[in-house]
């Protein structure tokens, strides 16, 4: 049977598209043999065609003009991984109307305007994957697209932001600031000069949206997704929530309840026995729960050169070999949206207090707990030279209520308290109560 | 667009059985929907057709006789979760003779003679599915076979039997025996009557002949599979290895070099970071290794009523959108097998002495290990009423030094001694020496 060959026009040659290129090459034969295609990358488009780039590429086939590409019509399949929104929407949009298909990496853009995209593509009869724009070569959407046709989802959560999940382990290892492994981060490569889109949970939030739509049929509001993100955390907390058999992880989740979506990207406390407690560094993970299936989970480098580069070339072989097959997502669906703030749960609060404050702090809180019909589970402090950072379990009440009992502490010290309030996974034993007596605080101090 | 019915016939109304037809009924709207076919399962064969099964299901449909099912030529596709060799082989064969397709759960019939089947299938121009067969609801089947296309997988490693891994999951919690945690086992339903398939490593060896044919196109032979069970394991192991920071759990490794695989489903210590350390219970996971994508680890529920029906019902839905395009194994390959004991390594030494013996064995080993060329990096030990269990982690040394050291150690002690050698994976330290001094002696030596 003869082979045939399909020609791709490759959108950005930057650490993505350089993975992609070399891949391409370097894997040709098998990809040859799995799907009896050639694949050849006729063009690609730069922004400095000087530049080293650490591999051979023909010059002759880099241009700096989106045109070049598009107006090419022997080009059967676009790769982009240049990222952002204008004008890589309007690039796709003009290739996907000229009946060609795309294959992208852009969370951004498919969190925003995926649904337009995707329709636009169905319209011109072609196909817009998209695995790379979520946790690298893990297959995650092509679990919830290609696979689980049966099971139906009811809740994804995971890991899904690398550079954030470095810097939360770096912390847990070393004990540093937020502050200082965020410089050593930059200074790898693993975060970027601007690293607002890392920390502080958009890159998250879009991915969330993605998986969120494709589970749900859904066509998801970014604004109504809960986000928080890692910059407010400190060492002691990390040390703190680990002395409670708890590891901190920013975690996107969502989850469908009563017909309406709660959606959030937000550092949680997870047990030592969940599933992603253990996954450091760079590493993502999504555990899906399906009805019939349960629980799985997948775990993978999120991000980098070969990982998204491999997210990319599965989606071109499936175009290869599925074209007619490929289920196409439908993001219609209007979900109502639900806000957890007067659900009952268990929550981690901290707050960093002068030291003598420590035990009419931790009267007056377990007072306000208690009086707001929940219970305090634990309690652990880290001094240094001059504060103390307190933490406490505390079980039984909503997020309304702690915010509530904040501020009602603060009034109480004549202190303006800045709390931090995360979700804890999992059960907290309500019979375990803190003892409040002077012994308590004796027992549970530690100094750094 | 209409819809199309789908007539199937279920050979086994057992744990699986029923959880496939109760998904059947539960999910139709939802495989309706996203298949356009309606799944009805027409003729059931059962050993009993009495028995209370605690479901509903129309006795009419139930049936004693394989013909009933294999002569009906409406039936489209025949769902084998039966189990066995015989008769189920021969069921099998002539349902692909039919040129119906078969769905299977049955990993010791596809490690055995999948080759043949599959060839059968092809010839028949049917498919033969058997995600269910590995793993249970975790899609590893159709990882290896459906959507890593470019990528080359070049290593396995799986914690692929439920039963096994929960018992060592209980013993490492509790610190009983093996015995004693096999027979509660028993009672809770995750151990058979005979539990030798599990517990020696059988089970999973099938699973990973398996996946080893569908990673390298190959056809294994399961006499070559370095196999070892965990029932020699006592909870004094568990516990030791634990304190050295390891976790102990029956892995099945495929790994391919200079042209020839090393296949074994045996015992291993797993550092603490280790994807799988912490995967316990009744849970399964697999790492894929691939050139591109690099680790890919996916954990769940490696068997049980609805996981596993969940992928015979995932293998069903494939098959109703995606029949032209599932792609064929390929289980030719004759490779040549590569026995590692001449691979220098890290392993975990450890036998039962009378406590007077310690200082002895200690300097015994110690210098049997110099002699070897290798070191100790580990020594720790844990008394019981009567004897005393020695357990060590000893680098740079092959498996064969190791075997032959305990000889010679036994020797000079004048004692038969019944060692466990386990590989440890990871990197020991080279530079962490122990000291054999008697002060070693005593910080080491905890008594139970």
């Amino acid at each position: 049977m003869g082979k045939k060959q399909v020609r791709v026009g490759l959108l950005g040659l930057g650490t993505v598209g350089g993975g992609v290129y070399k891949t391409l090459l370097k894997n040709r034969e098998t990809i040859l043999t799995r799907t009896g295609c050639e694949v050849e990358v006729v063009n690609i488009l730069v922004r400095d065609r000087e530049k080293e780039r650490g591999f051979d590429v023909d010059a002759k086939r880099l241009t700096l003009e989106p045109e070049n590409l598009l107006k090419d019509e022997t080009i059967d399949i676009y790769i982009e991984v240049i990222g952002g929104i204008h004008p890589t929407k309007e690039i796709i949009e003009q290739a996907l109307r000229s009946k060609r298909h795309v294959i992208t990496a852009n969370k951004e853009l498919m969190a925003k305007h995926g649904a337009d995209l995707l329709r636009l593509a169905q319209e011109n009869e072609v196909h817009l994957l998209f695995e790379a724009s979520v946790a690298g070569g893990i297959p995650v959407i092509h679990m919830l697209q290609g696979y689980l046709t049966a099971n139906r989802v009811h809740e994804i959560c995971g890991i899904l932001n690398g550079t954030s999940n470095y810097i939360l382990s770096e912390m847990s290892k070393t004990g540093k600031s937020f502050s200082e492994v965020l410089a050593e981060a930059q200074a790898l490569g693993y975060a970027e000069a601007d690293p607002t889109s890392d920390v502080e949970g958009f890159d998250a939030a879009y991915k969330l949206a993605i998986l969120t739509n494709l589970a749900y049929d859904a066509c998801v509001d970014i604004a109504t997704i809960d986000r928080q993100g890692i910059s407010q955390l400190t060492g002691a907390d990390l040390a703190l929530a680990e002395r409670m058999g708890y590891a901190i992880k920013l975690i996107g989740n969502a989850k469908e309840q009563a017909g309406a979506l709660q959606l959030s990207v937000r550092p949680h406390l997870l047990p030592d026995a969940h599933p992603l407690a253990r996954v450091n560094d760079v590493f993502n993970a999504v555990t899906l729960r399906a009805d019939v299936v349960g629980d799985l989970t997948l775990i993978g480098r999120g991000a980098g050169e070969f990982p998204t580069a491999s997210a990319v070339i599965e989606d071109l072989t499936a175009l290869l070999t599925q074209r007619e097959n490929i289920r196409r997502p439908n993001w219609e669906r209007a979900m109502n949206h639900r806000c957890t703030e007067q659900d009952a749960g268990a929550f981690y609060l901290a707050w960093s207090a002068s030291q003598e404050q420590e035990r009419p702090l931790c009267e007056a809180l377990v007072g306000e707990v208690k009086r707001a019909g929940g219970h305090v589970a634990r309690y652990e402090s880290l001094a240094d030279a001059e504060r103390l950072h307190q933490a406490w379990l505390i079980g039984g009440v909503t997020e309304a209520q702690v915010n509530r009992l904040v501020e009602n502490v603060s009034q109480i010290a004549a202190e303006h308290l800045s709390a931090l309030v995360l979700h804890v996974d999992g059960e907290i034993e309500p019979g375990v109560e803190w003892e409040s007596e002077a012994s308590g605080y004796e027992k549970s101090a530690r100094y750094a």
